[in-house]
């Protein structure tokens, strides 16, 4: 049975598992869940049955349910080591799963859609002070990331040698998100360079918020599209 | 040379990382990092050159730096495998890997000290609304984290079997956080279970926070120690 992916066109977490599957040329069939309608797809009793933390990604394979992106992207790369997403040995493994756990526990979940209505719907702030806070936390997150990778003996072409791997799959979906709330990424030159040279590969263009069967509207980050 | 952890008592990514040398019985060094004192000694130029990510906890052993607990977890896993915190087969692993990183990515970092900080000192949030916060999150995790537990046919006398791992790693910092703020765990039992049963171990104790050479006041979880 081929795998499905309960997925969100704009996730950033559902985006990560999307690259992935396409760099190891796993075939998957999309099931969209809808964040926004119906009060969030993801909270039915449906998809809660399925995953408890109402969250995307969820991946589902014959009895298999896996949710959390990173735990999905370790799997895939347990049954299927190559290609490798992940160096060999332990200080490298160790060095790319950091950068990319910068991006997936301290970027990324404090600007989750949840997180961000609680802030406009619970605690009464306003739209203006909430795409502050989401700009806050990701030009932070990516002036780290930028320190880490624009001195690091270990970068190529991409972030970990010459082939993209778990960083670029957890980096490319956040500067989705950053450069769709205009965060200036114009210093983060490493990144944006690394950024420039996925964005060339079919495995991230046909996993990116736009090729997807649930896209919405324009492509939301066109300005890169040059 | 004794690998050092640079750690602050209430860290609950620090205390993760505690218990994990604790429990594969490796030594380490504490460098405390005060992150209230000073503005935050995590932002001071000795400790950011050293980890640009700005947070505690760091591995230093000889010319090895890892930050980011699941990551420096994950390599004391690969190069020390036993006693094992992580299951064999690839879709234990992966199980246990997304109940940690829903407490790691989903919990945790909503609720980080300079998130709390931003709430108050850039948002204005009364103090009461941002407890009021700090609560929901932890509630919302824990809800989903017992779903999960409850009714699972892994669930032994820990969270995977009979031994603890990953899951207990993560999920004993968290229950601290719980109880200190007063969150009512009374419904999830198998949660506190689990919790009552790794505070019995001495690697859990020596972990916590009134054993830590940083620690300051009263015992801040007493109610817990019966």
């Amino acid at each position: 049975m081929t795998p499905k992916l309960y997925s969100f066109w704009r996730s950033s977490a559902a985006f990560r598992v999307r690259i992935a599957l396409n760099l190891k040329d796993i075939d998957y069939e999309i099931i969209p869940v809808h964040l926004g309608k119906n009060g969030g797809e993801q909270l039915s009793d449906a998809y809660s049955n399925k995953n408890p933390n109402c969250l995307v990604p969820l991946y589902e394979s014959n009895e298999i349910r896996i949710h959390q992106s990173l735990a999905i992207i370790e799997y895939l790369e347990e049954i299927q080591p190559e290609p490798a997403l992940l160096p060999k040995s332990p200080i490298d493994r160790a060095w790319v799963r950091s950068i990319a756990m910068d991006i997936s526990s301290d970027i990324h979940p404090i600007n989750n859609v949840r997180v961000l209505r609680y802030l406009t719907k619970k605690l009464g702030i306003s739209s203006e002070a909430k795409d502050g806070w989401y700009a806050h936390w990701i030009q932070m997150g990516l002036v780290s990331l930028e320190k880490q990778l624009s001195s690091c003996p270990r970068v190529g072409k991409f972030a970990y040698g010459n082939h993209p791997g778990l960083i670029e799959v957890c980096l490319v979906p956040q500067l989705f998100n950053a450069l769709s709330a205009k965060v200036d990424v114009s210093p983060h030159r490493t990144l944006m360079r690394i950024f420039h040279e996925c964005m060339q590969l079919p495995e991230f263009m046909n996993a990116s918020w736009e090729n997807q069967i649930d896209a919405e509207g324009l492509n939301p980050v066109a300005p890169l599209q040059k």
